[in-house]
Order: structure tokens, then C-alpha cells, then sequence
């Protein structure tokens, strides 16, 4: 049968975009994979590789004559690619993207997009804490959810077949507001996130004999945290700068619960504590019964 | 060969005590095995599970003969079954324990132990979020860190009989100061066990509808903190109660932190985040190097 799309373009190609190559072509969407990213060195792994059948050192040239654009590149960096490649989309194309905030990329890539280019904003709940064109794998969205965030008025049409798209590529589909999403993740992603690369740095500024100590007992709990606070450090910066305000009120209520437990800790309050760790125990449960553990 | 204790008593046969006896017999480092627990349902469980050879409704009874005593309760509960065990320890015997904080311990079982008693307090630094008798493997300590904090004048013949056993039981043992025990664990296992309590108990307190998209997305990171925190609330409420001074003190450091980050977001310092979150990946490739992760 035909491929979904004739032509998709992928923009960026680290852990997301050389992932969605390795599912695309397991499933056979993509009739041609062009490829654009930064560096000379990422546009000559992505070929080597076979990730794209085509590499293109501008985005322009890259998104000429594509059916589907996806943005893989750190959040951050939207608004220039937008500005880049908006003039050159082809009418009926799809744009759309990967990227963990959906508010701010509707804001940089919305305004000024051609007459029948359709923008259909996407995040797979999907990842590693590895990066570049090397660590993708076919597998990654296997089971996991996919988010899309059409903003209101977007052809219906072109989100059906971003839905059919993701779940090719092996995830479930959920279709939500970008605001919401935004919510969800300060506290499913954002904020762990946040508090990981805290308590990591919080240890690498102890003195180097402490640090080597907590390195050699790690696996007592903090190796888990490092593992979190090794993602990409551009990625992250770009997503707490463009969602800023649900992870400043997520961060609020996370430090006046921690202030709560300092005291019980201080005050010697067993109860209170024996209290919170059993009642945590309920979220948990419901992660395993949804299968999501 | 002879095994390396005629008579070895477990007191709590939970995920440690279960996984030292798989791991004892694994080794063949008991002539017999006693036990006693709490509950007449762990009691009956151990037996047929077959990691006791006899099981006692009391303390007292149990460690009798016994030429190893290991304590494997929640370090709460130790003051009490010091007491009740210390007039019925075999002289020459040795008594030792796998709690997760030190400092208590040998506060709690120190005083009063009849001559020739030995005390060896151990903590081993594996576990799983799992607890009771079903719950042990022999494999779990294979490749861990073992940590010894014998008070100072401790027989060193009875430590090196501790280490070799705990060698025997797969793990690598470092002996340390119970102090220094403490603030190490402090910041490798206490606080990141408090900080992903808190974050799993700052979703426990949203309301419903959010708490279960919570959950549907939680593979994006938030899940790694609910596991941490699905470990027994009893072990965690007397660890923090135990080494309540560390505990404070880390937990000071890392507010400190977190609100300069907080700082950092609301003033659009992407460069102050880049720089962190660069800065911790050396912390993880240590332990990567360590073979650790
Ligand atoms: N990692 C995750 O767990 C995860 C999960 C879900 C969604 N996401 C989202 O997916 C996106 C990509 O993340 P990733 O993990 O795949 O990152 P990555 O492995 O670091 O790859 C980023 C890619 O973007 C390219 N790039 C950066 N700036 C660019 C620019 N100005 N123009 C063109 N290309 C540029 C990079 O090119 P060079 O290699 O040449 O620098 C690289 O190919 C981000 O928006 C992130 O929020 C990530
Ligand atoms: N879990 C870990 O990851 C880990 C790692 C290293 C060290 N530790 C330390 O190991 C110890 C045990 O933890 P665990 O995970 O094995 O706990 P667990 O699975 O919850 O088992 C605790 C055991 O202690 C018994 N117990 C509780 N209070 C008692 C009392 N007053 N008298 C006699 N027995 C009593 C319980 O008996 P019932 O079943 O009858 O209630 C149960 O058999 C703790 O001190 C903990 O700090 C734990």
C-alpha cells in the first residue's frame, strides 16, 4: 500500500528525529526522508546512517515539496526555523513537531504560516537520556502516548492523519489543548526534571572526597536522579524557558510540601510522616495498573 | 568446608532479612538458620518458604545459641529488641544489623551488651521498593557495597568475620565511621527518598481529573520518583527520625539550591540553567565509570 505521506521532512535528527526515521520506515510511512539539522557532522551521520534519503544544509530546500514537516530540535530554536522554512512549505502540508512545550510552539510557529499549511503540534511521551543521530531506535514510541495539540480551528483532516501517523509509529494518541498539556507536564516531566538536575548539583558542589563517596554508594537511591540529570542540557534550558509559568506554580507547591516535611523531620513528628509515605503509595499502584511503570 | 557461623538469628525477615538468608544458603555460611519476626503471618511465611530452620515467637529465644545475631527491622524498633535480646546473647557472639542509619543503632544496641559480646553494625546498599518475606533474592547484594561501622575498640576479629561474611554474600565491604556512615547516606539515599516522597505527595494532593492524566503520562519522568517512593513508609519514617541532623542539613543545601534555580527561570537566565544542567552529566559519568548506574 502507499506510504502515509509521499514526502517528510525531518528538522533536527538527535534521539527524537533519528528515532521517528527508525519507526517511519518500519512501518513504511514515508514514500522519502529529507533531513535537515545544525552541524555538518549530525547531517553526515544522518545519511550514513540512512536516517534520510536526502540531507539539506539550509531548512529551506530541506521542507521544498514535503507533505509532512516535523520539527526535532530543541524548542528553543522554533521561531528561527519557522521564519526559515514558512515561505517554502508546500499548500496542504502538514507542520508539525516534537517538542515537550506546545503553548510556545504555536506561538513561534503559528503566526504568518501560509494559506493551507495545517500546524499540528505533537509530543511523544517518549525518551532517554541519551541524544544525537546514534541513539535513536525503532522501538522508542512503541506503547507510549503521543500528545497532540491542534489549536482550535485546525483542518480536521490533518490531525486525523497525525493521528494515523503516531500510531504507526506505535504509540496511542491522545488530543488535547496546548495549555493543558502544558499543565500536565510541569508536573510529570518538568518538575522531576527540575529536581533532579538540583540534587545533582547540589553534589557536584560538595568537596571532591564527599563527591567520590557518592558516586561509589549511588546506588541507593541518587543514581536514579543522575540518570534524569543527564539529559540534554540545550533541550531542558529551551523547555523551562518556555514553560516558565506552570513549572514556577508547580515548583511553588513542591517547596511548601518539602518545607512541611522538614519541620515534621525537625519536630520529630513520626505520624506525619509515616502518614505521607503510605498515602503516596496509592499513585504508584495506579502507574502500574496503567501499565505506564 | 564448615560453614562460617554454627548458628545464625535473623530478627525481621523482610526484603533484607529474606535475601540474607537466600544469600546464606546460596554460600552455605549457616550450620542453622533461627528467625523471629513481629507478625505470626511473616513467622509462618519464613518457615515455608523454607529461609528459617526454626522460628521463634520471641526475641529472646531466638538469638539463643545463636553465634550471629542480624537485626533486620526497621531501626525504630531496636532499642526494644536490644533489650530484650542482650541477657540471652552467647558470650563470644556477634551481633550486627542492616539498618540504614548508623549513629542510632549504636546508640541503641551499644550500652549495656554483656562482655564478650561483639558489636558489628552493617548496612548493606542494595535494596528494592519492595518489603516482607516473599520479597528476597539471593542475588541482591551481587556486586554492592557493603558498609561496616564498628565502634571504636571492636574486636577486629569479629569485624573480619563480618567482612568475610558479607563478602560471601557478594558483596564489596568498605569499614567506616558511623558519622561519616551517615552524612554520606544522607545525600546518596536519605534526601533523594524525601524529595521523590514530597513530588509524589504533591500529586497525591491534586485534584482527581489531573491526577490520573498524572498518571497516564508519567513515563515522561515523574514515574522513576513514584517507584523511590513506593518503599516501606515504616523503614523510611525511622531513617528520617535516625539521622534526622544529616538529613536537615543536605535538605537545607538543596533548598538553597532549588530556589536559586526557581531565580534562574522567573528572570529568563537560560544561561545559568545550561550551565547546571551541563555540570551535573560529570557526576553521572562517574558513576557510569564506577559501573554503578
Ligand atoms: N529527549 C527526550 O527525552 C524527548 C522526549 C520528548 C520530546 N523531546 C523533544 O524533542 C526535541 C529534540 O530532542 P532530542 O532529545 O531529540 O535532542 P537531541 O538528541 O539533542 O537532538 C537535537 C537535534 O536538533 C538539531 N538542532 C538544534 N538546533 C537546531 C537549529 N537551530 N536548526 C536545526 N537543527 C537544530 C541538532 O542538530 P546538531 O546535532 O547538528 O546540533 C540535533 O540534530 C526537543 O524539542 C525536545 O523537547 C525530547
Ligand atoms: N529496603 C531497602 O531497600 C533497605 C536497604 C538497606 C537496608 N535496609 C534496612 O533493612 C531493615 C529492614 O528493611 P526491609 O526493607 O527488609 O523491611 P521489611 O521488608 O518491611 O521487613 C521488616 C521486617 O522487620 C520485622 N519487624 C518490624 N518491627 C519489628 C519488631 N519490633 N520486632 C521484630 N521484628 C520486627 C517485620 O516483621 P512483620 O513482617 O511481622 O511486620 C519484617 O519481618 C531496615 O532497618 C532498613 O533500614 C533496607
Amino acid at each position: 500500500s502507499a506510504p502515509l505521506f509521499d514526502r517528510v521532512t525531518l528538522i533536527g535528527i538527535g534521539l527524537i528525529g533519528s528515532s521517528l526515521s527508525h519507526a517511519m520506515r518500519r512501518a513504511g510511512l514515508a514514500g522519502h526522508i529529507a533531513g535537515h539539522a545544525r552541524s555538518e557532522r549530525t547531517r553526515a551521520k544522518a545519511l550514513e546512517l540512512g536516517l534520510v534519503q536526502s540531507i539539506h544544509d539550509d531548512p529551506a530546500s530541506a521542507v521544498r515539496d514535503a507533505d509532512l514537516v516535523i520539527i526535532c530540535s530543541p524548542v528553543g530554536s522554533y521561531a528561527e526555523i519557522g521564519a526559515a522554512i514558512r515561505d517554502h512549505l508546500k499548500p496542504g502540508a502538514i507542520l508539525s513537531d516534537v517538542g515537550s512545550v506546545k503553548q510556545a510552539v504555536i506561538r513561534d510557529l503559528g503566526p504568518n504560516l501560509p494559506d493551507g499549511v495545517h500546524l499540528v503540534p505533537g509530543h511523544p511521551i517518549a525518551g532517554t537520556e541519551h541524544s544525537g543521530p546514534e541513539s535513536g531506535f525503532a522501538t522508542l514510541f512503541d506503547g507510549r502516548w503521543c500528545i497532540l495539540t491542534p489549536p482550535p480551528g485546525t483542518d480536521a483532516a490533518a490531525v486525523e492523519k497525525m493521528i494515523r501517523f503516531w500510531q504507526a509509529c506505535g504509540s496511542q494518541v491522545e488530543v488535547m489543548e496546548a495549555g493543558h498539556h502544558d499543565k500536565t507536564l510541569a508536573i510529570t516531566s518538568h518538575l522531576p526534571h527540575l529536581i533532579a538536575y538540583t540534587i545533582v548539583g547540589t553534589v557536584a558542589d560538595l568537596e571532591e572526597a564527599t563527591k567520590s563517596e557518592v558516586i561509589k554508594f549511588s546506588a541507593s537511591g541518587f543514581r536514579d536522579f543522575t540518570r534524569i540529570a543527564a539529559s540534554d542540557p540545550v533541550m531542558w534550558r529551551d523547555v523551562f524557558l518556555n514553560n516558565r509559568d506552570a513549572v514556577l506554580e508547580m515548583l511553588g507547591r513542591f517547596a511548601e510540601d518539602l518545607t512541611a516535611l522538614q519541620r515534621a523531620i525537625r519536630w520529630g513528628e513520626g505520624d506525619k510522616l509515616e502518614a505521607l509515605f503510605t498515602r503516596t503509595r496509592a499513585i504508584r499502584r495506579g502507574i502500574i495498573d496503567a501499565k505506564q511503570a
